[in-house]
């Protein structure tokens, strides 16, 4: 079925809000956890994670001013630094339940019952129920005027992950922590390995 | 197990790639198609894809110079246009094939097998075996000095999905249509839904 830039533009709003949300396919839901200046943990859930290079270590992530609570471009301005931590199926509801429009103050862990742990000398939470935990720093906040939204580009400073989940080659086994992935706004899947693949080469000859 | 910033420095630079690359988590494996002035046709593999907003329909991508093809980014810029299709689980193996360094003039269509279809007055052909494909024009590329990669942005122009894969209330269920998720550069994954939360609301009183 062909859906041309007329009909999208006929769409009713939320009717696009879901149909645009999903288009780009399963995501894997993370919540980033910061701190306010006078010490208030703050905990979101985003999606929109994107791995920029390997060296220097930077991981990007879209934030959208009308989705995304605004106390966690706040936080990482101020403090320079937040975290990522893997929601997994074991804590999903939770994780989405911290997109709810809490008062100013409340905190997303007391409210979702999530925990809040704490790196020493690190200016942000983590979730000590998530078993991948990554402390970033923050580089470079790009603004696209295009809609308004911000892409934060940080880079790794540590990685809280069980050994066993790392093969001898380096890569983190994400699919074995029990990731959330989401479609559009809501709809959580988990994953299945099916094979990992050798690095491609041209056939020669 | 935490790894710090001083044990991330001291991997061995294959190590690193593998697993900085995985951190960010299980992402939708998706082939970008494109069209040289010549007319020659492009597929590359690309798995950090974001959506940025719903109105206008934007969606970014990253390329990153040292591993995606250049051709797929220089013929972007010539002929403004380029196609998303959703890689499954039936031709992932194809599709991770396309990230092989093919010479000039080779196009990845015909060394993997896939075909590439055409949308009446469109200058990029998408994948046939796709059941969601995307036809996207140019909008930004925002130049990422950090690591000289670049985030390209583009508006859905049109959608090609069945219409069975759409819900009442808009959301297209990529994970019906047995999409194929990468952890890392080559660890391949397929989906299975959980369920679909309803919007999360602040308890009141």
């Amino acid at each position: 079925m062909l859906i041309d830039q007329h009909a999208i533009a006929q769409q009713e709003k939320r009717y696009r809000v879901n149909f645009i949300n999903s288009l780009s396919g399963l995501k894997t839901a993370w919540l980033v956890g910061s701190r306010s200046p006078q010490g208030e943990d703050n905990l979101a859930l985003f999606s929109s994670i994107v791995h920029l290079g390997a060296d220097p270590a930077l991981i990007g992530m879209v934030s959208r001013p009308d989705v995304v609570p605004r106390g966690t471009l706040d936080n990482i301005r101020s403090s320079g630094v937040y975290t990522l931590s893997l929601a997994t199926e074991e804590f999903y509801r939770q994780a989405h339940q911290t997109s709810a429009r809490y008062l100013p103050g409340e905190s997303e862990f007391v409210a979702t019952g999530l925990t809040a742990q704490t790196q020493a000398g690190f200016a942000a939470p983590h979730v000590a129920q998530s078993p991948l935990a990554i402390g970033m720093a923050l580089r470079q906040i790009v603004d696209i005027e295009l809609n308004n939204t911000h892409f934060i580009i940080g880079e790794v400073q540590w990685v809280d992950v069980p050994q066993g989940a790392i093969a001898g080659d380096g890569l983190v086994n994400a699919g074995a922590l029990q990731p959330a992935l989401v479609g559009g706004l809501d709809y959580y899947h988990r994953a299945v390995a099916l094979q990992r693949l050798p690095y491609a080469k041209r056939p020669q000859g």
